[in-house]
């Protein structure tokens, strides 16, 4: 056996199924520099077809088979209750076993998080998972947490946000496990007095815990795109509308860029010869460079691959799982956590109260 | 005297003042079908000299002097505090004396919102003031509020937003008094049990209302851009984070565009060639065709244009202020909250407990 690092695949998951779960698996081999292994979760007849026509794959993933699913409808507390034994249920439980590192699936997010949550359960302190999307910016990526996990959030989960984020960057997008990320919480404004309650207590546990990563205040929408920081930190509704008016834009932009481009016979023309930009531009903006969203919090790596994800986009969520699985974020998380609950019981002095 | 509208203007408003504020009140009146006439609040010589050199305003603009302004750090409190007397201030006041049928600023919104609600006061039985946001999309404009007056929000107020949004919609982007605006709800989902309780609550009574729109239910992020429907409601702190990721976006795609287009020579020559196309998808994105966002819900229009507006900007903030002046949004707001009050007090019963 070499020392490969196994993950545990949904393959059923996803609005497409085990043809694009399989050839991501194939194209994720392919661009590992690290050695890879896989189990795969589903229907062995399908799979197995799947992989005799990708002679890559031979000796590199084991099949479990699987005849049941869990739908894209199902209730997170229906999943929890009903959906032992399904694909999505079986990839967790490896990671559960110790036999893998990490599960990817495409599948229902709710009953993802429900399932991962009943069976890995929460690290040491932490309250509850978040999903961290990341978002292409004009300096690389930022990761954006929560997206859509927790609708309301406390000031405390904030500041875990920041934790896990700040971990997650280093081990996926940061390239050296040294480098310091820059953090923000997301707000209407700068001031210290701008925003709700949650955010303005959040900014000042930041301030003052001393955690391991490098805080810079609150954050704007607009810095997002910016790539201003490295990581900006929202609770779930607001993350979660900031997303998808994201992608809603790179929508409009695409389309009304196209229909300005084929106007008229010189406007095709122009965009012909330009056509070298134009396709770097949509590589750019391709949703498949981004996917693959951590379920951050977990005794164990979960992904959620997006289910209309094609298999290059499910190639990098499998290369998202394999960079957390591969880090020490879990412990830098740790360690964080016990850096904040020591700041809990000794609180520094506040500046103001100082006389001489 | 003409039957023309008088428009009350803070000319010293704004990051550039008088050269910006005059010749958009020039571009403003050239552009409209209606008699337009002003009242220009501000120092007495500087403007004198930029309406000197625009002989199109001769008999249009009179000059309101003053040689005190509320700067842009100025807090809400203190401006109400210390404003009397500002261009800010005297352009509302224009208004509430009957002088003028609405107030245009680019000056410090917080100040604007807190003097005009002083001297304005609400309409009758709306809550609080909330800013709308016209925002270009792939059909025409979406109308979304509060875009940042209201950080936090009850049910009852997101329905107020609903029913002056609506208002604004049919006065200023739907070109008929007739039309019937499409509303939705803004959340993390479709379904009637996503999103925290405020939205759940505001979907179930602008489910049951029957007031003066169409009512589409839930709407997220993506829908924003793609026009899905005309109004969207939400609170000022979602909503402002959206705007300005919105803003973001726009600027992270034309930088990338602009950078993919000079790569190499034959870039550039192709973007030469289609640069009639490239042109008209600056335009769609021109931060000026969607300047000026109403404060609504006050007894009078008023219109706050951003900081950094230009000439062109300036003068479609006036644009829009007339449009609104001249419309009987204030009637249909009046309408729809008496149709909501009634709905209150005679709740219809709901269908699931009608047994035959």
């Amino acid at each position: 056996m070499d020392q490969a690092l196994v993950l545990s695949i949904d393959a059923m998951g996803g609005d497409f199924g085990p043809a694009v779960t399989v050839e991501g698996v194939a194209l994720a081999l392919a661009a590992s520099a690290r050695p890879l292994r896989f189990i795969l979760h589903g229907d062995q007849a399908l799979l197995d077809s799947e992989i005799a026509r990708r002679p890559a794959l031979a000796g590199r993933v084991a099949v479990r088979h699987t005849d049941t699913v869990i739908s894209g409808d199902t209730k997170p507390a229906q999943a929890l209750r009903r959906g032992k034994g399904t694909s999505l249920w079986n990839a967790v439980e490896a990671v559960k076993a110790g036999e893998a590192k990490a599960a990817i699936s495409g599948g229902n997010t709710g009953a993802l998080m429900a399932i991962s949550k009943l069976q890995l359960r929460m690290a040491g302190g932490l309250d509850r998972p978040a999903i961290v999307a990341s978002w292409p910016t004009l300096r690389g990526f930022t990761a954006v947490l929560d997206v859509g996990a927790n609708i309301d959030c406390d000031a405390a989960q904030l500041v875990e946000f920041a934790i896990m984020g700040a971990a997650f960057f280093r081990a996926v997008h940061a390239g050296s496990a040294d480098y310091s990320p820059r953090v923000g919480v997301l707000n209407v404004g700068s001031e210290d007095m701008k925003g709700h309650q949650e955010v303005r207590d959040a900014h000042q546990i930041l301030k003052d815990a001393g955690l391991d990563f490098d805080y810079r205040g609150f954050v704007e929408g607009n810095d997002i795109a910016m790539g201003a920081v490295d990581v900006i930190v929202t609770d779930g509704f607001t993350g979660n509308v900031a997303l998808k008016t994201g992608e809603g834009m790179a929508r409009f932009f695409g389309q009304t860029l196209r229909s300005a481009l084929s106007e008229t016979w010189m406007t095709k023309l122009g965009a012909l010869i330009a056509s070298r930009a134009l396709k770097s531009l949509k590589a750019r903006l391709d949703p498949s460079s981004v996917n693959g969203g951590p379920l951050l919090g977990l005794n164990g790596t979960v992904v959620k691959s997006h289910g209309s994800a094609d298999a290059k986009g499910f190639a990098n969520a499998i290369r998202v799982a394999a960079d957390l699985a591969a880090s020490s974020y879990a412990v830098e998380i740790a360690r964080d956590m016990e850096r904040l609950s020591r700041a809990k019981a000794e609180p520094a002095v506040p500046p103001q109260a100082v006389e001489v």
